[in-house]
């Protein structure tokens, strides 16, 4: 289960920790947070065991009292564990409200540490609670329809009235969709994971884009695929991908056309029919994960899904309500041939049996009123957008970004492939960001920054001034480019 | 993704679907409800090839008629896909009400089919509609908790205030458990899969009861782990269990050590010591599955949990509401050491990001009713135990069982190994069935049924008139025993 790290590996690793005028403490607490954030991006993958203290001091050059110190800090935030004899291992801290990883929000934490790791929005807390007390007030006539067999709330494909509403949505935006085509889950996330696991085999090879959504990557890579990554950027697709698919005809890729995430690229209409052409062209299977496509913020005309230009049941579509509503729903939906739906739901018996009832009815309630409340989210994203834009052309003009028609963030390209040591300065400046690496698949994208534009104005204002302030300490340092190290985990 | 099955292993598996009376509809109906009880039962697995009709009428000496007419009839309820050229193949059937497979309810159809083949209760309406409003309510506290930092809805461990709860009701029962040691999951099938998939590695041996709850043998064995089958019966475990932990020292065990999951066995604390004696001295971690401990129906004292006799940690307890509440709230636990329970954590942003909010919310208020909504649900079983037993004292009294002190089923011994065949006579009799095979790993068992008394009394009743009915059909044809076809789903 463990694998370990030695100390010149590690050392590598931290290089640059302990160089310019020290921040905040002394050796051993920058020490501890060079690890935690390697840990926290998965640059160092769980339960690695760490070298001795004696041999990481030799390593570093510092004294053994210091890499002590640096341990019992990590131990005390939950990144390490320690048995007698056995050495100290990585570990994953298990925080007061339940965070874990880079990639989950939550990293907040009483210490007044703001969260741009994750790019997902707060809840609307009126709308969520009307949608719930509305599910409580629908339970009793759900319950009735089961009748005198009394509803034992097992529903492997959702509840009826969810996906008629679903197939609905899809049949209104130009792709006719009928009930049986529709799978109710467990968010966005239990919908690649659930496909990864009935589509995708050990050593088959799947694109994805590069960058692209690290946990949809990780889903993928359980299942002990080949992930290809096809370079994408700001600017969008260009050719590469259809070529990518003609070249090396995976079983199925992975794409997000609508305001990419991280670079923000939406697909154009055009593109996405040239996708579907060379997918259909290699036999692959497409799944285009539509998280997104509720947030455009210019008041721009959206391409049709690429759903729109299948004719032969290649394109799965993933939805959610994560992103346009609330994750803490935790609905998401799968569109696809009805054969692959019943395969899905079949699956799901040895998983998780179902998508929770009342979530479901409150998802209705939801879907009924979803163009007033996605016209609220959409408007507090702009000025979400606008404040986060302002502050760092104000605070950090060597910054360059192309600026997102929708979605949730900023790719920011840096004036130096350092994203990894911007984002251990940023955290002990007290902002806590996922590195560019983390968006990809061979750790390189150290030039870029993902700066999710979701949170409270007055925050992000915030944010950007201690990424200034770190971005001095950087300087101030004189830190150099080094080798970005693999992700591994 | 597809594999073929023979005209001549077909017809072995269907031995005996035409003799007898013909019962309700002719030989087309009759073929069809046969292949179509082995889909279900995962007999023959989903995506197989069915042979050619003309094969198939040769084989089973009908007209090519009689299997055009039983494969249309297939295809119309969604067993079966065909293609031109590529043949016909199986797939599960996806219901109005969104049911699958054996163990799912739901098979309930429009036409009066009673579903026997699923042991969970109904929703007890009154007091789901209270644990939500209850949780609707308490709503504005918890997204306020996150204070000026929206909540974002992810909590891949679970809510605090739960987490909390669940240790508390693990202390009292004499486990003194932190909340560290505490993730909330999608509902039982939720944990069992997520340990399997953090746990459990290609190749691995998994020491598993024979019969088991089939749900979680599936979970296990999509690790590729090696399933290993320790009998169990109505009496319970006996000496085989630690036996075979010492002789194979498996990675993991999983048990059920509460009204066995179909056995409705009770193990004994002294067997509870002797089990986690055992795998301390093979090195074995064991799952107590104790999703049916809330259930005894005698009023009996129960035996100290199973990870009351742990002392280094391998024991992890997987509880849920699904039993002794409602399934459709989907909540589940584990309990286990803080490492682990770290490890689960972090696994779960690529499976399904955490347990929706507001069903927690709503499974503390139930926490904090359950004595009072576990003495209605006993009150209930109890009832139909009672029914069930007299019924089928009346009508079948040919068949035995151990009295179950507790849980929600019969573990009932038949005359004749015919449970397969018993269960497509009643499928013929609207009664849906899980074979007694569905319940172990190789296709024996074929001497057992498992009815559960979930149902209201009226339909048990008439459940057991209409296996009553099955039972003559099979004494009139004469149907002998024959060679059980394997489990291969």
């Amino acid at each position: 289960m463990s694998s370990v790290i030695s100390s010149h590996s590690l050392g590598k690793q931290l290089s640059g920790w302990q160089s310019g005028d020290g921040g905040h403490g002394g050796a051993a607490t920058r020490l501890s947070a060079a690890i935690a954030q390697r840990v926290l991006d998965g640059q160092i993958p769980l339960h690695t065991r760490l070298p001795s203290e004696r041999d990481l001091a030799g390593e570093l050059r510092v004294s053994r009292t210091t890499i002590a110190s640096a341990y019992a800090r990590l131990r005390e935030q939950g990144f390490l564990a320690s048995k007698q004899g056995a050495g100290s291992w990585t570990t994953m801290p298990d925080r007061s409200n339940g965070a874990v990883g880079p990639l989950v929000p939550g990293i907040v934490g009483d210490d007044g540490t703001l969260d741009m790791g994750c790019a997902a929005p707060g809840a609307t807390a009126s709308a969520v609670i009307d949608a719930y007390t509305a599910a409580a007030a629908a339970l009793p006539a759900e319950l009735l329809r089961a009748g005198a067999h009394a509803d034992h709330g097992y529903h492997p494909y959702g509840l009826g009235v969810l996906r008629a509403a679903l197939a609905e949505r899809f049949t209104a935006r130009g792709v006719p969709t009928s009930v049986e085509q529709i799978l109710v889950t467990i968010g966005g996330q239990g919908a690649i994971s659930l496909l990864a696991h009935v589509l995708v085999h050990e050593r088959d090879m799947v694109l994805i884009e590069q960058p692209s959504y690290p946990n949809a990557a990780d889903a993928l890579r359980r299942t002990r695929a080949r992930l290809v990554g096809v370079p994408v950027t700001s600017q969008g697709w260009d050719d590469t991908f259809a070529e990518a698919l003609a070249q090396s005809r995976p079983k199925l890729a992975y794409v997000i056309p609508e305001f990419q995430n991280p670079t923000g690229a939406l697909m154009t209409a055009a593109e996405r029919e040239h996708l579907v052409r060379a997918a259909r062209a290699a036999g692959t299977l497409v799944i285009a994960d539509e998280s997104l496509v509720d947030l455009p913020l210019d008041g721009q005309e959206m391409p049709p899904p690429v759903a729109a230009f299948d004719v032969d049941g290649r394109v799965i579509t993933v939805g959610s309500l994560s992103k346009s509503f609330w994750g803490g729903m935790r609905i998401g939906w799968i569109r696809a041939t009805p054969r692959l739906i019943r395969d899905l739901a079949s699956a799901r018996s040895s998983i998780d049996m179902g998508t929770p009832v009342v979530d479901q009815l409150a998802a209705i309630h939801v879907l009924g009123r979803a163009e007033e409340l996605v016209a609220v989210r959409r408007a507090e994203l702009r000025r979400g957008r606008d404040t986060l834009e302002a502050s760092l052309r104000e605070h950090l003009p060597q910054r360059q970004w192309t600026r997102p028609t929708g979605g949730l963030s900023l790719w920011v390209t840096l004036d130096r492939p350092l994203s990894t040591a911007l984002t251990d300065a940023a955290g002990r400046q007290g902002v806590h960001l996922a590195a560019g690496p983390r968006f990809g698949l061979d750790g390189t994208l150290e030039r870029f920054l993902r700066l999710p534009f979701t949170l409270h104005e007055a925050d992000l204002r915030e944010c950007v001034l201690r990424l200034a302030a770190a971005n001095r300490e950087l300087d101030e340092r004189g830190t150099h480019w080094r080798a970005p190290s693999s992700v591994v985990a």
